[in-house]
């Protein structure tokens, strides 16, 4: 309780990267901001005036030759990721990466073999929701056999629509619907059906109401079949253009039950009742949905740093996720199932 | 199941009135319209129109005589219905009679005695939610001990407001908030409880939108405690002024689980999202939530009268439901409990 | 109201033949039996016994030779469907039949083909569901545009698990799980988002309880992904395996809202709480689950005959409906899509 | 937000004191553990091994005596609340102290009078809904008229059963059911009403399994009504008996709408399904129901002092709701209402 407390760099401090910042900052035992880093000046003002940070950088390489900084936290470009994770590793430092790991299989490996050569530096995607508190009930409850064998998992993100549109400028690099969105969705199946590999993948998808999607190939609403080397499937379904806020369902079928988590979107515990019926409303975004499951994913990271403890999820499902989303886009695109090696 | 079919004669033909008509003519196996009564011609020139039945009377004391006619259906006002069903019964008919029985005890009781003379007719009163599936499950997993001993019910009869209020106009003969819409919940407590008599009573209310009820010491919502010589309570709550429907809710709680009927005041199984959230309608009025009950009482009686079986609930039911029922208003009107002897 | 009655002759007395004929025999105004028709004296014993029907047969000539059978109402093994719609129509009778028409396409066709030469006679293959309450409600609130332009459908007919697998042996004839469970499915979506056509469809599965599905090449769970001519989706699950009961859910997703029927699968009112929580229970079969609307169906049809309108699909629908079906079945078994003609 | 920390003295260090203390020390930005105090040398021995604070002591004088104490948190038994809280103000101290202010309506007024003299010391009681997400969203659209007018609430605090009755033996010295559970419900029903004092209030109760508190005439089950000056009206119940978890809920009813926290109690987003249903767990206890709320609380009494600003909540409010309480208490044994000056 009283041990050394972990010093973080946090790299980015766009919206997301401000939470994780703040989270690190003041919601999280055992750690504190050691660094913080960005290439633009407005986001190192807003540290300097918001955060109880040791030392602010513009340089991810300052970051790294800070010897107070023993874990780097990434909220970067997805693009960065691989060259970034690398080059803390060979600093020494532990890491946590918000997800995707990559867009590209081969900089995944070659991550992942890097990571191998050190061993007891601790690497992290950030699936945030293997910490949600009621996915992990479920994931217990499957565990214990609860459910009998799972075979089945149907699993959904689905965002709020943007009337403006601003993620289709995203859309290019974004790696598409699959690798974007249902990356999460895939990463839950493979945990609660016991981390099985793909064999076999389908995909589909239309343009509700975003025609700019079409130049990337992209659309803003993806279905998708996943077949596992052990015989299990998952259904996904990802969309941007929810009307009522952000929904995110998954359900485990199995031999003896079946597990949902989050079937009934809702923001909190109130209900009004009135002339058009009883309503609820439904979290806006994936931060308020999933806000104290950031906070634990943090607190958990750190507690394995400074016990030097195991993670809760390895680099190989980082790579299996985007390994399966990779696929989901191609077939999407090529209107043919895509079978995996 | 080819038994001779039981002839009914439906008196009163109001808006509930012709939904019985409809129910006993058209969905009641084992029974036919004998007569129709109204004094109204609009209302039986509508039988005409629409029933198939047999003989149109506008004079109760024509069903009475008319051989064809085994049971009278009495859907007509309540100061007539004490002195209808012992006419019914020296006639040699089976009554089936809307709640309440009367909104005086003396006739209550006198009604009870002249029924005890003709053991062999059946005499029910309408407390149509005993026929209601829910509560029938409900009911049943009760008296299977599945929630230990039961001590305490919680019932709610809320109707949508009427922005017209046109029921302040019937507020002077319909006996009070608690004899016209609590009655139910009374009765369903005492059937929840295993049929225990009151011993304390105590009630509160208040005028939220009618203001014309004051004339008459009614209010539009009301509440209560009552205390049963079991040692069981209830509380029962009843208003007319509902934005979002008719919502009837009752709640059994025993010593080691509850069970709830009707928490979620839906009209079907239909969930819309948009803009506004997650929401479903409501009933709009009892007789859409009840339809499937109304139905269920139609098709009991008949088949109690065909088979001279027993009746589900008794006059005495009917009889301390009322008795409650105006130590309600009593108590509503003093300000203080009032014991019942 | 007193318009002349429908003479039906029911064919087939099965477990559901018989819940059909006792829904036509009591509770369906404007029509009666005329006759009934079983090649098992059995179940001919038990018309005799229970229903008031006027003759009873054991061929179905008989049935198609009785002039007071205006109409048929065929609860008859599938594969006598197409012979027997055709007899009656060339017999001037009208017909329901119970879902699918055929698990041939050449035969479905032969029937419309034969059906267009008798415009006057109604043929309704029994899609039950657009005669359930809030399907139909639901609908309505697609038809009026209440969630914008509606391009996705997500939709399950997941059965309770029979432990004995006594389906098994039913399943080479049964057209597998897709034509035998989804064809309702792919009714439904069609008629939620306009009657689309089909242009691809792809198809998976797994058998996670009956092994003795494998030597027909079905599975106990199949999941589907169907995209339609007008860039509409869908996705379909059926499952024979649930551990809760029967679980119909559908979900109609549009540009600016949504609507869901059934998400929250529950036998009535009531919930329960004790010391395993809150719940509630479902309706073991699908006959619990559209018990209403088998009743709906039947008055819909009559009410068809008698006033020679129009009826609320067409075997167009039930066609499009088996080449769906068939199609999904061709992609679960050879791994590849199937595109559509 | 690099203002100065508060120094923060935690008094009393049982269960809830922990949890408080762990909030102050980790969770609460702003503030710090100046000094840590209980009588009892294990849990002065428990806040060594697991708190990060400057001082810890036996005495309450020496925690007043320390400078760097700001305000005093007192988390000890309720009858030393009144002279711990005028000392405190007396040391020149902010001081938050856990509900119930007092059993004493004469000690309340004490409390009230001397803080009066001490404006720019902060003293709030710990009425920890107010600070839970949902109320508050509840109260904010109250607020904003989306109900209309409010005119009645009905609260519940239901904890789950002890099978030991460990609590029964606190009994005597709780201020009873009313005092112990239903003064949140009361603190509640005024929020969400606009503060009005009550006129009359009538309570019944029963022991359903714990006879041990006849001893005291307490109940284990409470009911109860009040109404208020303004006419509005209250429906209280409170039970220690609940099988399935522990359950808070509230309903705010107005003339164009209602707002209901909590009616689904559940533990998390979870739902099972299984050969009995469909279920979802409860919270066990009211810390698991509130424990985010405990932490909003410590952050709002924080920012409070730290920035001068008001307090959403004044020793008034508490004073009222203990007088309420008592009120119910007094009805509770004599059977009749009591009316309030």
């Amino acid at each position: 309780m009283k041990a050394k407390s972990v010093g973080i760099g946090i790299v980015g401090l766009g919206r997301l990267g401000r939470r994780h910042a703040e989270n690190l900052a003041r919601y999280t035992p055992g750690a504190h901001l050691a660094a913080a880093c960005s290439p633009l000046e407005a986001e190192r003002q807003w540290a300097r005036d918001h955060l109880p940070v040791q030392a602010i950088y513009a340089d991810y390489a300052a970051v790294l030759a800070d010897p107070a900084v023993e874990a780097v936290w990434l909220v970067t470009p997805t693009s960065l990721h691989p060259a970034q994770i690398i080059a803390a590793l060979e600093a020494g430092k532990h890491v946590f990466c918000e997800k995707p790991l990559s867009l590209d299989l081969d900089e995944c490996r070659q991550v992942t073999e890097v990571a191998a050569r050190y061993p007891h530096l601790k690497v992290m995607i950030g699936f945030v929701r293997r910490f949600d508190a009621s996915y992990r009930a479920a994931q217990a409850r499957i565990e214990a056999g609860e459910i009998g064998r799972p075979f089945m998992v149907r699993s959904q993100t689905c965002d709020k629509n943007d009337p403006d549109g601003f993620f289709v400028q995203f859309a290019p690099t974004s790696g598409g619907i699959f690798l974007d969105c249902s990356v999460h969705d895939i990463d839950l199946a493979r945990w609660m059906l016991g981390s099985p590999r793909a064999k076999r993948v389908y995909a589909s998808g239309t343009i509700a109401l975003h025609p700019g999607l079409a130049a990337c190939q992209d659309v803003d609403n993806g279905v998708a079949i996943c077949e596992f080397e052990g015989g299990q499937l998952a259904m996904f379904y990802a969309s941007r253009t929810m009307a009522h806020g952000h929904d995110t369902q998954t359900e485990v079928i199995g031999t003896a039950g079946s597990v949902a988590v989050g079937r009934h979107a809702r923001a909190d515990r109130v209900e009004i009742a009135d002339a058009s019926g009883i309503r609820n409303t439904c979290t806006p975004s994936f931060y308020e949905r999933f806000e104290d499951a950031f906070l634990r994913e943090a607190q958990a990271f750190v507690a394995a740093v400074a016990s030097a403890g195991p993670l809760p999820l390895s680099l190989d499902d980082a790579l299996e996720a985007t390994r399966i989303g990779i696929a989901l886009r191609t077939s999407l695109q090529s209107g043919q199932p895509v079978v995996l090696g």
